[in-house]
């Protein structure tokens, strides 16, 4: 497992094991404990593109038709946090929703990328939340404005490397002050990642860092000040961020 | 007015002069004939914030109501293009439009600005042309697809100052080889500039180079392979795009 970390002041890149990391590029070789550390968002995005829905359960929860094709949204950079950072939820909205899901970090800079050849361009997995105003998404009937606040596009807290994590098979799960919300895995999605990557990269160039995200299970459901939050992907971690 | 330009693989940012561009940053003082350099757009955009529908001639010709609130949507950095580029052609689609637009170019990382206090955020004005799948956006519902293909975001060629250029009162043109499509003026737009910026900070944070567009007047329409579309805007200049 890959992250991103600050130590007074300084920022790298580590490979965590249980709670020890050890420091690559300009580190290096030191190890820390993980917390000595500041969780960063374990990406620094040009982009974060999306698919709405995309599992089974959670069309099914909405009665909603299984879409033939994935609908596609983008969030900024701006809305990007870490494991840890604070999900400030907005006075514009008075519904904010969680929603689990699992996103590909992009490896290699690419563009029409076929669904057989999407593994070369995929540097790892990690976990997200695309927190959503629904009230906004519902009354702007575009998605932007709902999708983009700052801090609604918490991300980690590590990387899982494509070696030791399989994305067709992993259990997804979210918790709201420790009590299960979503439970579902990622065999139910309906456009595998391979799909996603085609049809995303046939649109724009994808750049190293870039998030693709990958939709979310049944069970969303709205967020309160105070709240804790967790998204936790098997093989991957839990994705922790409180709401004020 | 500033551009952004390259000369045998330098890059670099200059004031320009009629057919003159002296260079500013490393290369300070030294001057160039226009036709030496390779026009880059003129900035490097994190994200490109635009809004719908922003004219009244425009909301008169869609026979829609004028909107209580503007609804915005975004475009990747992918899909940026500078003066001279070219668009390409996306097989997905069968209608390609143009939309000749007035960009803002933020020159201040800022949140939460108020629009009485927008000018002290703006870097200068250039030209857009938020080039549109129409058929993909009517079929997605979300906006977000047609507009994101790689070279759908044509900018430039440069930035006028805010001293320079008034954007309450500047006429706006299109032309499609060389015949004119869209001739309004920026004072037909709904929500000013200092209500946007207000607005779209008050969701998320804009950094240094970010574009914020502000709406197409009246006249939009179909673009073909060989077209040269053209967006003047008094004061700026002609952004120039030949689509392939």
């Amino acid at each position: 497992m890959i992250g991103r970390f600050k130590h007074f002041g300084n920022t790298f890149y580590g490979e965590v094991n249980a709670t020890c990391v050890t420091a690559k590029g300009e580190y290096e070789g030191k190890t820390f404990e993980l917390s000595e550390l500041k969780v960063l968002p374990p990406t620094d995005p040009s982009k974060i593109v999306c698919v709405g829905l995309n599992y089974r359960d959670h069309a099914k929860e909405l009665n909603m038709d299984i879409p033939h094709e994935p609908i596609i949204f983008i969030k900024p950079p701006s809305a990007v946090i870490g494991h840890g950072d604070k999900i400030i939820y907005p006075e514009a909205s008075k519904q904010v929703d969680y929603e689990a899901e699992l996103a590909v970090v992009i490896g290699k800079r690419c563009r029409n990328i076929k669904a057989e050849h999407a593994n070369d361009v995929i540097a790892g997995y990690t976990c997200f939340n695309d927190v959503t105003a629904r009230d906004l998404q519902r009354q702007d009937g575009q998605w932007t404005r709902a999708k983009s606040f700052d801090t609604f596009a918490p991300v980690g807290p590590f990387i899982a490397s494509p070696e030791d994590f399989n994305p067709e098979n992993a259990s997804i799960k979210s918790r709201i002050n420790g009590e299960l919300r979503q439970d579902s895995n990622t065999s139910n999605m309906i456009f595998g990642i391979p799909a996603l990557i085609e049809l995303i990269s046939g649109i724009m160039t994808l750049e190293i860092g870039d998030i693709v995200t990958t939709g979310t299970p049944a069970g969303i459901g709205e967020l309160h000040c105070g709240d804790v939050v967790e998204i936790e992907i098997e093989g991957i971690g839990i994705l922790v961020n409180e709401v004020v």
